[in-house]
Order: structure tokens, then C-alpha cells, then sequence
């Protein structure tokens, strides 16, 4: 890379969860500078967020739209390289769209539409337009994760044979939508967050991870979603019996109502030779499981001479230096900000770099939405997975 | 207890697994002896297995038919108090008919008999007799299992909403019953084990659990079984979503092919404020966890003070000691010889030793298994579960 | 074997700790069983005591010395084989050279005896009458522990620089001997206990399980014990540097004041190769550890086909079904019943049956005893380990 | 704040293993940038490594003390706020001292210098600078590490008695500084790393992190240094006994010979009521232990509403979702650059803000070591901590 990329962000102001993550996930590096943003759609947070940012109060916007125009007039040395999108779900598309159409590259939070329309609609445009877009399923960020799939890839476990991966959360067991907690609210309310809850939300990024890890597609799929606390209008809790396109058989279980847990996604594949168990709230050890020898225990950063390149290119310390949630997400940040730059530069960006969730992950995000309500709303069991 | 109880072994001669454990479990807490057995149905391992077991050769007999025959005729001061039938699944039924026909208590390994059918005669014949009768379901006698059924029962954690229940084994990751294995032999076998392998095995072990932590029974369920082994004759996978009578959605994942797993059967049960936690592997600490404050770890045998009297009637030693399978296995026999006894000595025995599995848990197992097996056959999400 | 083995009991009344463990162990595996018992000072709970363990009242005996000598004059189809001491320390010895002077055999809980000078004398009396010993260190009967000590006896690890051995308990964090805690009033009375308390009843089994693994001696230590409750009249915690003969640096650590620990015993050793990690709480886990290769985790009961042979001959179940404390100590009775059988019968006992702790590790216990209390009332650092 | 601060680095060009790790932690919360660097001795290093931190060449300076006029004579919004020093220990006192003169404020790894003496001098200077200096003690940046020092300054555990802490590491059980291995070379290297190895590189965070977390300094040690691989000249491993001023008794082991750890730091502290364990490599939970009540398990970034303000203030996000290393790193140049700010901007730091280590810590470190080592080549069992 020859210079730093330059990030503008929609969304994101101060009190937002997620908008804080994305930029520490982008600063972390020192490969992007954030010079701009649309930060709230309200006037007092977008101008004091600005401020806390150290943003030039000319580049602090008060909308998207003024911003991408503003932006894409701009001289070719100061112009933003890309924009980040981090408001609700149903807020994705329209900016995104825009920003793709103004030629700027997109970084967008995951799920990455309100609808599976959108994000066919989505994906259409960015190949059209040949730019750039990262989605952040921020787990498949996991140098863990990464080593997990290439051994799939390698066929160090044989045949796949079984997949489990469950998400539980505890944070919605109480109806705290209604009592104050602005995250409960808007992802609890289907004219914001879209026609799953939980599914949406966290479902969706175990199936991502089950089909990143296995190399493997879902076929059809058994949805059981449930409202466990009375008076939520969309799923908190769901189980999903899987069928994959090799032949593995699979369930996804994910809940926001498994009181006690903070956020205990874990996945397990077995093989014919072996299995892989790997968990988000200690990511730094892989569980190999054999058949025949003692299971081994494969930790990030530890220099073996046997890991997959795509484990050590997202590792930054060696092995006993946990790395953490910020430091998977700034790998997405990280091998976009690669990939960005190579084409820039005019070189070919590495396998490692060009390694990162895109609209391809997203079309199939939303379709699992999709087809998880429509299982769930029918009384046969198997339902396809379409497109 | 004022003596010793007499035991009589059908099945478990020397090689058997299942014998041995069940002699363990009778030895240890030095309530019961070991006077008579019919070991084997060959001669010679029959007569071989009573010398390694220090029986007299007279009680050393070479069928079951015979050894009832004789021992009803013997003194009442010298006559079995009960007999173990630890045989494969389809020899259950006829020599615990014919024990509990001749006035002995039975012992039974789990599945109860080979068929629904089998298993309700066989109810109908305990209740008509007024003897006792301990399936050994293995794991609901182990501490903490006891400890977390008395949390759900006392409203610790509020409504119970979830429960995830899995038993991964790997034993059958190859064809193994054709290379010599004598158990995967006949546990894969029809004609032996039963209409399913895997959840006949493992699988009703596991909603057994469920259904003894929870107090709650299974209402419906829809499985998914499968061949993973080309050429097995019985499911070795399967999983399957659940519903419980007090309207708890469940997840029961049994496997005999999650290569590198050995026995890891795990329950995790979610309420309104809070979660348990148990593995059987590490079966001395319960996680529990709570909305509103930080995990907690119980440890079998340690003296808080508010444990349930479950838990410590059925622990041997302090915390610290870990306790494990054969100390499991024991409480199942200590509480039912502790129960036998007062009925001999004409006692009312103590609550926590009337808690052990015994017919209807046989029946329910038995129903579990033609459910699972009518459910995987059927394109109808949910099957009612009957008995 | 041909026939079980006759125990005797000195001590272990109701209610005393250790005289049921040694019992459950005893029972376990079928090859012994109890007929004769001294089992209390205090005649009526003699009495009760061999009530509840269904002894034949003409075998349950007031005092050891009527015991020993009339189970001395019986026939010797009726007469003990051996005798178990599990009174206080102080209470070892004299019945102990009494049981070899008889002619019996002894199995003897540890701390050997009251003194050094006792146990160098029992040791000689053993080796005059060519009777078998078995001194209770527990720990080194836990079948990972004897994989571990195979490991480095194998070289696996290279040459041994390190031993780390901790043993934290907390049950002794207040001065429960005047609150009515029988156990930890004898403990902590140097008239019962001997010249040492924590090091005595705790560090001394962490002495033991270092030498044992690692097969080398201590030779030098630098002791600093410690009394953390005023008041009390004996080391409740201590710390102690050890020189190995094989060169190895080593600590000790024990504590009966590490408020919220049970008996969290844990051993590491580490070579020029690898190292090996073992706690007593999770037994059945080996982590071996590999300086150019993963971490691998060996577990009890599987069938890898290089283990120890020393391990498989003291489980009793496979992988996943967990044997802990009770059954450790079992192995210590049933390798002493087949050594002790084999020389009934007349034939040699395999090296695993011979594999149990005796009057060497008595007197080498002892000695650490006295050198480490020698070690802590010096100025000086290194105290040479002399017997 | 209101701008962000201007870092330049001396030491930490490409291959450099801390300095990237300095730059990471400065990046990750946006509130500082890299404006200059002399990175390196060796000039061509220093300019490529320029280029890739996106540098302005005409602040890339090809040693520290050009760098320090140059950036003097700047106006004050471009002028540097502080440096880093990442060189090996030998040189971190000539450009530390100058930069202080220079009226630039410091940070700088640890160990603060090659010697007690110019640590003193440091101090001195600081003080008599009024300038601030953060000393790079990561492992006192962990939010479950302040949760911990809250706890006990707050009497939860009642008087302290009991200190462990153990750092074990394995990557120099080879003569590694032989074989290429730049950072073995000099890290054993008296020359260049200070009078120990070990204890020097490690042993002093341990130390440290002791301290900290007590709020007790130590008094007497006593030491045992080992130079386990044969030729090598500092020690590579050590055993230390510890007296604390309020009356604990403590033991620090430190290896670097610990073949399979990676970076295993871990402390357990005990007091009267209970226990506290805290392990580097699962960052994100404390374990805290009660004599009366069950183990619990403190989690970063949990909303139980009785934590430290301390552990909240250097927590980036919910619980969940791990933070590691870095994290820890940022939170020291995260409070050391609100500290500055506030300084810059005439207001007074948060408590929060101004916890981080200091010269204190630097010259208690550097006489830890001389301690250590003087005690190594006493006989006299106590030596006592002398500064």
C-alpha cells in the first residue's frame, strides 16, 4: 500500500454500538483514516460525534446523500476511497446503492439489505459496477476460523459428515424493548429490522460460518422459530435442522433468550477422519479431533510450520497474545484495505487479502431469512433453499 | 439395611462391558453381594466367568431358566433379593418376566426390552407383582444431575423455555461391526438392538435426561436420521427438534460418527432467569447461570448449605474428590437396594432413594425411540409423541 | 485369583472419613471383602459401626490388640489376610508393627507414622517378616498419573529441568478445630498430627506425586511455612523450593488456606522436549505439551495403542466415562490384592500389580516431613533432604 | 480531547516484534496518530520502514537525536506530544532522557532501563520535567486485572495471605539465540538485556502485575535462577519466594524453558474470605473464589452493575466478545493519552485515566531485578527488597 485509505461513515454516531467497532477495526491497522462522515439524522449528534472524531467540521455531514455527492466532487487526493454503513438494517440499501453509484466502494454491516430483493438488487450493482463491497460477518474474521476451513478445504477430516453450530445469547430475555434499550428496540421491530429477529440478527452469522468453515452450501433446511417472551413481534430463539450440498447433515441453533449467555457462537464439524470444534469467546484455540490420536489443541499465532497462510496472515502476535472480537473485524478491515489498495495500485491483491465476506455472502444471508420464516410457517419439513 | 442383599446376574460374563460396570456400581458401597449368575449363554464362558467372580459353582448356572428355577426354590435366608439383566436389548424381556413371575426385584440395562410393546407388559407385570424394579438409566444418578433437576423443580430459574441435549459419540466412525467389534456388532444389528442404533443407544439416554432435569415431558418432535457409515443397517446420527409439555422448544443431537468424541453427552436448560449447564464428562461442576449476575460453579459435594439433599445423598466424598461414571451407576443400585431394603424391613424409604429410573421411564425411552424412527420416516414436520 | 481377600479395619468407625473411602475401594472390584473390625476407641461406636457394615459381631472387635490376636489364632480359611490402619497419625504405628508381628499384612493411611524414627522402624520390620505394605498415597493411583510417569521414563519429554506441584485447599481458612470440626481439630494438634500440619497431610502428597512422575528424588529444599490463622498451633500453608537428583528446579506449594479451593492438587513437569500437565480435579486429562508440535490432550480409557500399560491396567471403563478418586484408590487395593494373591497362589505378580506405594515412599514421606520444618527454621537457604 | 496527539517512535522498524504492537495499541481508539520515527540504526530500514507507515520522509529521521532537535524546533501544532521508545533495553535511557529534556512526555517498554541506576535518574528527571511517562507494563492494561486490584483494595477478600503468580513460557528451551533467532540473541545477551535473562524479561511483569493487583509491595525474596539450556549466559528460568509488606506470603515462578507454554501468564491471589485467578491467555474472566459460596465467574465487559469503574473504563465492548492483548496495550496508551490531553487542555484526568505504569513501576522493576539476582547468589535464605 502506498497510502492510507480514506473512510467515510453513515451512521455510527456516538452511543451506537456498532459504528465504535468499525472504527476501531479500521483504525487498528494504520491502513485507513475515517475524514468523513454522516455520522446521526440527528443534527446535535452528528456535528458533537464529528467533533469527538477529530473530523474536519466541513467533512461532518448531516446526511448520506449530502455527503456522497459532496464527496464524489471532491479532488481525487482527498476524496473518501470507500464508505462504511452501520445504521439499521433497513437503512443499508438506499445509501449503499447511492454510494455504488457515486463510485465510491462500500464496507456494510451485516445483514446486508432489509429484504432478499435488496440484496440481489445490491449485488447486481456492485458487479456492475465492478467496485468493491465488504460485508462484515465479522466471525469468518477469526484467524481460527480461517485455519478451520482451509483443513476442511485440505480434506484433513475426510468427508464432512456433521455440522452444529449454535449462537445463544441471554440479552432479550426480558422484554427490554420496552424498557429502554435502543438495540432491543429497533432489532425487535420488524418494520426496522425485517421479518426475523433472532434468525436475522445471529442466525445468520452461524449459517455464514457453517457454510465459510465447511466450503459447503445449504440445501434445506427444518425451522422451528419461537417468541419466547410474550408480546415480541419477531423470533427470539430458533432451532434449524440443515442439509448441506455434500451430503452433511446439520443444525443451527440460535437463541436471545438462553438467559446467562453473552454471545457463545460455536461451531463443531466432524468428518469422516476427525472433527473441529472452534468458540467465539476463546478464538485463539482450535479443538482438532481425530478418530485414531489424541485431540489437539491448535492455538492462533503459534508457528508450527503446518497452518493454513490464511490463519498467519490474519494473526497479529504470536501464539499466547490473545487476540479478540476487534481484531477479527479489523482483518475483514484489513484484507478489504489490501484488497482496495492492490487495485488502486494497479497490482494483483494476494489470495489472503481477497479473502472476505462480499454480496455473494449477503444474497445468501437474506435468503436464509427468507427460507428459515417459510420453514418455520409450514408444516412440511423440509423446505428448499432458494434464492 | 440389616444385610447384604443377594444379586444374581444374568448376561455379563467376562469381555461383557455393560456386567462389569453393573458389578462395580453393586460392589462399592458394600450393600450388595454377588451370590449367583448366568454369566453367558456359551457354557464354558459361563463357567469360567463365575470362577473369576469368586461364585459357588452351584450357583454358577448355565441359562437363565435354570438359575430362577433353582433360586426361587432356595431358602428365604439364601434366595436372590434380585436379579441384573444385562444382555443385548432383545434378551431383556423374557428373563424379567420370568424373574419378576418367580417374586425377584429386577436390575435392568436401558433400553428395557426390544420393543413398545415388550416394555408396557412389562410395566403391567412390575405393578402387578409390587416389586421393584431399576432400569439403569446411568446418568440422571449422577450429583449435580440431581442438583439441577431440584433448581428446575424449586423455580430457581423461572419458566423453562430451552433445552439442548446432545450426545456425541465417534466409536462408529468406521464400519466397524465388520471388523470384529462385538458391541458394534450387535448394536448396529436389527435383529438385536431394536428399530434404531443410535438413538436407541444413546439417543434415549438423552431425552431421558432432558425429561428428568426438566420434570417436563416430550410432546412432540421432528427427527432426522441418517446413515453416515454406507452400508450400516441403523441410524448412527440424528437430530431432532423438540417440543415439552410446558412449552419448552428443544434440540436433542445424538451421534455415534462425531469422530474424536467419546462419551460427551451434555444437557444445557434455559428458564426466564437463568441457564444449567452439565457435561458428563466433567459431571462434578454445574454451571449456572444467572441474567443479572455473574456464572456460578457448583461443585458436587461442597457444603454451601443449599444444595438440594438429592445432590449430597448422592455424593460419597467432598468436593474436591471428583466422583465419576461407577459412582453414578452406584447411587442407581444404592438407592434402589436402599429401597428394596426398607421394603424388606418393612421401612418407608427415604425420598431420595424411591429416585431412581424404573418402568416408566422404561416405556417412555421405549415410545421416544418409535417416535424418532416414525418421525424420520414421515414428511410432516412435527409427530405427536404417543405411547 | 482364586478367592477374595479377608480385610480387617483399625479405626474408620461411622462417621470417620477415610475408613469408608477405603472401604468403597476396597469393595470396588469384587476381590475383597471385610470381616473383622476394630473400628473405634469408643466401644458403642465399635459396635454400631460393625452393625452397619454387616460384620459378624463375633468379628467386631473393641481394640485392635484383641482383634489381631484373635483373628491370629483362627484357621486359615477364616483368618484376615490383611489389615487396614485408618486412625490419626499418631495411631499408625503400634498397630502396625503389632498387625506385621501377627503375621498380617497392612495397608496403612498416610502419613506413614507419627515420626521419622517409627517409619525407618516399620520399614525394617516389613523387610524382616516379608510382608506387603500398602501405604495410601492416593494420587499415584490415577491411571494419567501412571501415563505420565511412563512418559518420562520413555524419554518423551528429554531430560527434565522443571517439576511445578500446587496443592491449594481453603477448608482450613478459619480456625474450624475450636468450631466443633473433629478433622481439622486432630490435624491441627501437633499430639496427633506430628511436627508439621498443611505439609504433613497435603504436601507430602504432592512430594510423593512429584518423585513418583518424574522417577527422581528430591535432594535439597528451602522451605517457608507459614501459619496464616492466628492461633493456630501448626503450618496451615507453605512454600518450598526444590533440587531434583536429576538436576530438575522444582516448587512445592500447599495451602489449607487458599480460601474457595477443595483439593486442587496439580502437577507440571517440563523436559527439554515437551511437558505434561496434570490436576487432580479433572483426572482423566493428561495435557502434553510439545515444544515444535499442538498441544495433544490423552484421556483416560482410549484406546490410542501407545499408551503406558500401567494406565490401562488401571482403568476400568473407556474414554468418556470419567473414574476419579475412588476409583484411584481402588487401584491401590486391587494392585495390592493381586500382588498379594499372587503370592497366596504362589505365581508372580505383574509389574503393574507391584505398581503401588509402600514403606519406601512411607519413609521418604516422613523425611520430607522433618527436612522441610528442619528447612523453615533456617537462615539458611538450601537444606540437604536427609533420611 | 480535542485533537489528537502526534506520536513518533524511536526504534520499531519492519521485523520489529514490539514496535508494531506499539503501534497498534497507539492506532486502535483513534485518539492518537504516527507522525514521525527513527526506526531503526540501520538507515535503509528506517526509510523503507517509513514508507510503510506512510510517514512524511521529512519526518523520517535516521536517528533518534536528529529526530528530537528537529521535532523541538517545530511550532507547536505540528511539534511532536510524546515518543516511544521500543529499542532493547540497553537504549531506552540516553533517548528517554533527552526527549525529557526536549520537553517531549515518553513512553516506553519495559524494562524501563539497563539498570537500577538509570532508572533512579529517570525518575528524577521525570519529576523534575513535570512530563508524563507511561511505562508499557501491558499486562496491568487487562480490564479483569483492575476489576481484580479493585476487589481486594475494596476488602472483598478480606487481609491478603497468599500470592502466586507463574509466567511460563517455552520458546527458549534451544540455544534459539544461536540459530538466527534475533530476539533470543538479545534477550540473552547481558550486554544488552540488563543483568537477567528471565527474570529480567519477564519475572518483572509478573512482579508487577503482583503488586498491582495486591496494592502491596514486596519486602523479601528469595531467589533460585537456573540457566536450564547448557552455555546459555542469563538466566532462563527462576523460582521465587516472596514476603509482602502486608504480611502475604507469595511465590513468582517465571521459565522461559517451559517447553509447550506460550505466554502463560496467571496470578491467583487468597484472602481470608476467598480467591481471585486471573490467567493472561483467557483474559476476559476472573475467577473469583468464596469460602462460603460458589466460585464465580467475572466476565469484561458484563453489565452486572457492581464492577470497577476501572474495569468499564478500559473495556471496549459488550461481554462476548473477547478482547485480548491488544486491547490491553490500548488501554495504556489510551489513558495515557487522556491523561495528556488533559493536560494539554488545562482539565483534571480521570482517576481512570491517570491508572497506568509509571516511572514507580520502572524503578520497582529494575530493583526487582537486582534484588532477584543478588538473592540468586546468596545462601542466606531471605534477602531483602532494597531499592
Amino acid at each position: 500500500m502506498t497510502r492510507k485509505l480514506r473512510m467515510g461513515m453513515i451512521g455510527g454516531g456516538k452511543d451506537a454500538f456498532i459504528g465504535a467497532i468499525h472504527r476501531i477495526a479500521a483504525n487498528m491497522d494504520g491502513l485507513i483514516e475515517l475524514v468523513a462522515g454522516a455520522l446521526s439524522i440527528h443534527n446535535e449528534t452528528a456535528i458533537e460525534s464529528g467533533k469527538m472524531l477529530f473530523l474536519d467540521p466541513e467533512r461532518t455531514y448531516l446526511d448520506f446523500k449530502t455527503m456522497l455527492e459532496k464527496e464524489a466532487a471532491m479532488p481525487a487526493d482527498k476524496r473518501l476511497d470507500f464508505v462504511t454503513i452501520v445504521t439499521p438494517n433497513f437503512a443499508h440499501f438506499e445509501p449503499a446503492m447511492m454510494a455504488l453509484d457515486k463510485g465510491f466502494n462500500v464496507v456494510i454491516e451485516k445483514p446486508i439489505t432489509f429484504s432478499l430483493e435488496e440484496a440481489k438488487k445490491l449485488k447486481e450493482k456492485v458487479e456492475a459496477t465492478g467496485l468493491t463491497l465488504l460485508l462484515t460477518h465479522t466471525y469468518t474474521g477469526y484467524p481460527m476460523v480461517k485455519q478451520a476451513r482451509q483443513m476442511v478445504k485440505d480434506g484433513a477430516l475426510g468427508k464432512i459428515r456433521k455440522v452444529w453450530v449454535e449462537y445463544p445469547q441471554g440479552w432479550l430475555s426480558k422484554m427490554s424493548e420496552r424498557e429502554g434499550n435502543a438495540q432491543a428496540a429497533w432489532r425487535t421491530d420488524p418494520s426496522k429490522s425485517g421479518k426475523s429477529g433472532c434468525m436475522g440478527d445471529i442466525g445468520t452469522h452461524a449459517a455464514n460460518l457453517a457454510e465459510y468453515i465447511t466450503g459447503s452450501n445449504i440445501t434445506q433446511l427444518c425451522a422451528d422459530l419461537n417468541i419466547m417472551v410474550p408480546g415480541r413481534a419477531l423470533d427470539d430463539d430458533g432451532n434449524v435442522l440443515l442439509r448441506f450440498d455434500n451430503g452433511a447433515a446439520g443444525v443451527l441453533m440460535a437463541s436471545q433468550v438462553a438467559a446467562g449467555e453473552e454471545n457463545a457462537l460455536k461451531i463443531r464439524v466432524y468428518g469422516e477422519k476427525g472433527g473441529l470444534e472452534w468458540a467465539q469467546q476463546e478464538p485463539n484455540t482450535l479443538l482438532v479431533k481425530w478418530l485414531d490420536k489424541p485431540t489437539e489443541i491448535y492455538r492462533a499465532g503459534n508457528g508450527y510450520g503446518f497452518q493454513s497462510s490464511y490463519m498467519t496472515a490474519n494473526t497479529r502476535t504470536p501464539g499466547g497474545h490473545p487476540e479478540g472480537y476487534l481484531e477479527a473485524f479489523g482483518n475483514l478491515y484489513r484484507n478489504f484495505a489490501r484488497t482496495l489498495s492492490a487495485k488502486i495500485d494497479g497490482v494483483t491483491p494476494s489470495p489472503e487479502s481477497l479473502d472476505f465476506p462480499s454480496v455473494a455472502e449477503g444474497v445468501r444471508g437474506m435468503a436464509f431469512i427468507d427460507n428459515v420464516v417459510r420453514s418455520a410457517q409450514s408444516d412440511v419439513k423440509w423446505t428448499n433453499f432458494e434464492i
